[in-house]
């Protein structure tokens, strides 16, 4: 209608897709046709290997970790040229993963990169892939926080924290242990301790969906933070939250729809 | 290794699948492959009308909505009788949805049913799929509460909005407007709007991922609640949610990853 597309008659897109936790058949099949349709993959370079080669004319583009911004602008730059571009983002790109990242580089950019259709399709995040191996812990009402300060300043966690708390949310938290700042998890459940119950159900998904998966339950008295890393999700329960006894000597973990009614 | 199965050496299972919000390319492969293997699937009418026929012998076992835990009673008695059951759930079973009810069913089950092998299976939960359509809404901090009072006293739903307003998250409402109590959608609003800034924004996301998908994007202060029903979730920004014009005059809404630190 207005201006003819960049390249001449080409033109681009570029479609944001999440693998989920790791394994392919956690990944949608909208997904999965969006990678077979690219003629460009963009990614950090682990969440690339996840997907099978598919095409051999396929480029693909694989980036070091925390670099999404600059990742971000290379794809728009590769779809304004014409090229169908696909970002693959690890989990769900719409948390706290690349869909963010596109947009905060869209919102920098050149009205020929705000021309550029652009679709997300959602995936598996890890909190909602650990919450299915734990039983159903979100199952009521329930906030997912990221410790990462790498983006904020650190005052703001701790006020989330305390309102997640104080709202008596099931907690998951995101980006436990960055190797920047690997007392985070330590500050985190020193304030939640001052205000939940020593007796809350906390669990450690560590790897949810992949060869190396491990479950860890305790009380939040009892937690132990030091086993925590990146690869880590962790769930802390709502007053509601409860465990119930496996014949294996194992645990569910999960929140009642009720509240105030426990069965 | 101790009492024997039930009903000989006959060893049922249960498996919980979420649809994702409707279209096929959004439910995992793994939920399907799931559903292929089944000898009954139980669930919600509507829910399993979106499985497509698998096989000629395959048991369906529909049940009304808000029936949740006698369904989950159901499907726990179909696999202790040595039956392979899915049961099926829209969304992400473990949001909001069947995961919760069956471990409510489980915790007040029989030994029998307490051995049956189970496992759950994430779906996209409308929050996902709505962030997806929107743009990245949930790129930072957020939280999740159902608006519905059928199983928790209303007190205790104002306790978590002013919390998760006073914590700043982005806030997603589920069952914002049951028959039963229409007016929770004006309270909530009438609620964050004594806390959060007139200008932050909200969005309406109507059965996305459907046929009849409709997004409307307005302010806190002008956003009309009339609007909402059932099949709406709604997004409400923390204090860094912003918009991104599109060509085609509507906008895409996302949540940076950095805090306090605008582009």
């Amino acid at each position: 209608m207005s201006a003819a597309p960049a390249m001449g008659s080409r033109v681009g897109s570029l479609v944001v897709v999440g693998t989920g936790p790791g394994k392919v058949e956690l990944m949608t099949p909208a997904s999965s046709a969006a990678v077979a349709r690219a003629t460009d993959l963009v990614g950090y370079g682990p969440y690339l290997d996840r997907i099978p080669a598919v095409r051999p004319d396929q480029q693909r583009h694989a980036s070091d970790n925390r670099v999404e911004v600059e990742r971000a602008r290379l794809a728009l730059t590769l779809a304004a040229s014409g090229w169908q571009v696909v970002v693959v983002s690890g989990g769900d790109p719409g948390v706290f993963a690349m869909a963010a990242a596109l947009f905060e580089a869209l919102d920098q950019g050149t009205p020929e990169d705000q021309s550029i259709p652009i679709s997300i399709h959602p995936g598996i995040s890890a909190m909602n892939a650990a919450a299915a191996k734990l039983g159903a812990p979100l199952g009521h009402d329930f906030c997912a926080i990221s410790l990462s300060d790498n983006l904020k300043s650190w005052d703001v966690i701790p006020k989330r924290l305390k309102a997640a708390a104080e709202g008596d949310f099931v907690i998951a938290l995101y980006n436990p242990a960055s190797k920047a700042r690997p007392q985070s998890i330590y500050d985190a459940f020193e304030l939640l301790r001052a205000i939940k119950a020593p007796s809350t159900p906390v669990a450690f998904a560590r790897a949810i969906g992949r060869h190396d998966e491990k479950i860890t339950l305790a009380t939040l008295a009892e937690a132990d933070p030091s086993i925590v890393d990146m690869a880590t999700l962790v769930m802390i329960g709502s007053s509601e939250t409860r465990l119930i006894n496996k014949p294996d000597g194992t645990s569910w973990l999960y929140t009642p729809r009720s509240y105030g009614a426990r069965p």
